[in-house]
């Protein structure tokens, strides 16, 4: 039997600011993506974030981001591989030690926001990632985009990955994303992006902005925790990929 | 033969600013308390020292303080203990998997600038830094005012204590230090300073401002890494106790 | 004819996080307490509030707070008063300057949460804040408790003050607020809450918990924006005031 | 007579950390940039380096930089033109207000680090700085680099402006800088770098790495405050530009 993982990024609220629909999302997902402080989050919602993800049996990873809390990390920043080794190191044992108040372990590791798409340009800073994790604990798993250079520097540096893909974003011919700033960038109606995730775990592929089928390897689905309907969405896409015979479990798990 | 920990609050710096006089101080020291970046340092400066005193044969701490950089961790903040619990953990996670990138631990934990002094007036506070350590990892030993109410409840929640005493500050008679806005606070006189030190180590005792004799035992000695005279003061302590006798060793080491 | 003033704290939103019903309470109120970037806010949010209040006829104050993001300026700070002063300048100069792109100018100034409380209990914190505004802009009106420290403290240095009441927060006996901690701390029905606005408007009273009348002499009404119903309540508000007779308008606004 | 500006970056003290030779430099230069609190600076350290210039005759102005403490403003970062407008606004009027305390006004404007070079690439980015100096007060004058693009912009957009050269560093055929990784980039000879001032300033001309003579219009010539030497630099400057008949006063003052 196949299996999938569906990841949606949580613990972004910061101080007295809530974000996201965590508490709605957790039950359909089986790997949460914790804000570490710097783009988002900070220790309260650290803990309680890892907590409620302790109460629903769902696997946490890191989510490590820039330092720019008022851009919420999405904004590019000319940080050096030196400055995103100790960044993400600092970040990931900040995770680790308030999972372990929780009984829980820090199974994988995923840059946020501009951090994402920068660690695919860069092959210092991928390498930057990776050695942070080699470094702090190798049994983390780095997740990145499908197919790309962040895991395949991964990869080649002897980590456990997770190729991720998106139910609710357009792909061009050749794998890559529809760029955000696009109109046809995101699938706003929930059964389209459901196909897609379907497509997706089951078969491979997935049909491109120009109609062609593209192949791309998911072990895991990303449910965007921003869009208004998140709930709604994370639980179409739990039962249309459980009803499409697969079974939901974080990557990894023992079969 | 009896022994003494020297410690120094270390990795103040904070990006492009330079704090403390740390590359001189180290080889004097056998005990780093390292800044996590609430009140001061940055993954960089965290890196950097815990390097420094891994070559050096240094054992490093978690240096926790309040989330107040503009501050320095010096202003009272009415922080929660939820709140402090989570910021501790928090912390000392950060500086775990950063010691581990140099193969060391974090072995002691000890409060900063205003958290130091809140942590001795409410209990509920020095018990959230305690169930912190416990939590995360409770062989970490928590360094506290000798005989003072944190490392009490330290001992009460199982963990291993070192009591600090200061060689350059003077005592009341109740044991409590002269507070830093009295103009008798601090030992100016480098030599003054080591007989105090040598006193406090060798006999558990300390001249009070009132000219009595008070019992304080101390297992660490702290070096104010702040002073003008950092380096010749650590220097001047490292060799008056070795001189009078005593094994410089961190706290804990086995015999 | 009797005037009253309807304020409300606004632009409390930071970066991606939002908070408020900015946009909802805008219409009702004749004052915006706009958030200068130290407990909430940024230079985009304060941007958009002021232009939303120049749209909307609206006054704008600074709404100065703790340098305390995490904790929404709402956690005790010792803060000196000169630090107090010169935070208190660069705020109000911030947001002056903010007003000024769209041909506003600052009327009012008022401080946020704990600095609120923090003001009425020391008098060298409600000097520096009077000192702050009286060096930048004399003619900036100070806003604080009806009948309190910071007012008077306002008063004898020669500025325009106002003394604010709530119309949903209890009274004690001697005209200070219930505590927030206490269950009865606040009035949730919205048209107590409006009663208690008229009183206080036309008759200079309030009905405090234990049933006695108190004088409490308000120039503004704080409509607090964070309630789930801030939108109904602040609506409530302006049509229970107007029923009553008064006209509202801004503090120190000509006949 | 001709004149000449001395400009130097001051006021870049943190918090608990000090930067900078400000007390040292300041009686040689005749403008001081102050930073505004979002790479550098707090609210104290730009009150006290306002009062410092009032004291010593020096002109002040705003050291804009991009919100990023820990990097010192030196990381370029994808900032909207949107978001550099507001952000001058608040810097901008955080200073004049503080300036205002010491009677003093804010005569000049200058983009610091990641942020100078930024202006220079991005037109958008120029012209937003010169729409917020003529938003908040058009008098004050932009600094940019010696004929480059910002300097144009403020030019166009109506702004008095000031061509900044540098003294200490060197120039490429084409007029501008040698990049500061490159290892000719700093003039460290403070003999060499006062006749390259001179020569700027009496002859408006630089000799390029090259051995070429290049033309550069100087208004105003940097002083490197982060220089180790930054006090004899400063004043080696002020006497061999004085001894070459030139008069030292900040631009735009009547003559």
């Amino acid at each position: 039997m196949r299996s999938i993982d569906l990841n949606c990024d949580m613990g972004e609220s910061f101080g007295a600011w809530r974000m996201g629909a965590d508490t709605a999302v957790m039950p359909w997902i089986t790997s949460a993506n914790v804000a570490c402080g710097f783009h988002a989050g900070d220790p309260m919602t650290m803990l309680a974030t890892v907590r409620a993800a302790a109460d629903a049996g769902v696997a946490i990873g890191a989510h490590i981001g820039l330092p720019d809390l008022a851009g919420f990390g999405r904004r590019v920043m000319a940080v050096s591989p030196a400055e995103l080794y100790a960044m993400s190191v600092a970040q990931l044992g900040a995770l680790t030690a308030v999972a372990r108040t929780a009984n829980l372990r820090v199974g994988h590791l995923k840059p946020h926001g501009a951090l994402y798409h920068m660690a695919e340009q860069d092959p210092a800073l991928a390498r930057a990632i990776v050695d942070a994790i080699r470094d702090v604990d190798s049994r983390v798993r780095l997740v990145g985009l499908a197919g790309g250079a962040l895991v395949r520097a991964g990869d080649r540096g002897g980590l456990a990955i997770a190729h991720e893909a998106f139910a609710d974003r357009r792909y061009l011919a050749d794998g890559r994303l529809v760029p955000r700033g696009q109109p046809d960038a995101v699938i706003e109606d929930i059964d389209a992006a459901v196909r897609q995730a379907v497509a997706l775990a089951v078969d491979g592929v997935v049909t491109s902005v120009d109609g062609g089928t593209v192949r791309v390897h998911a072990d895991t689905v990303c449910v965007h925790g921003d869009r208004p309907d998140a709930a709604a969405f994370a639980q179409a896409l739990h039962d249309g990929l459980h009803a499409a015979g697969l079974m939901l479990r974080r990557c990894g798990a023992e079969a």
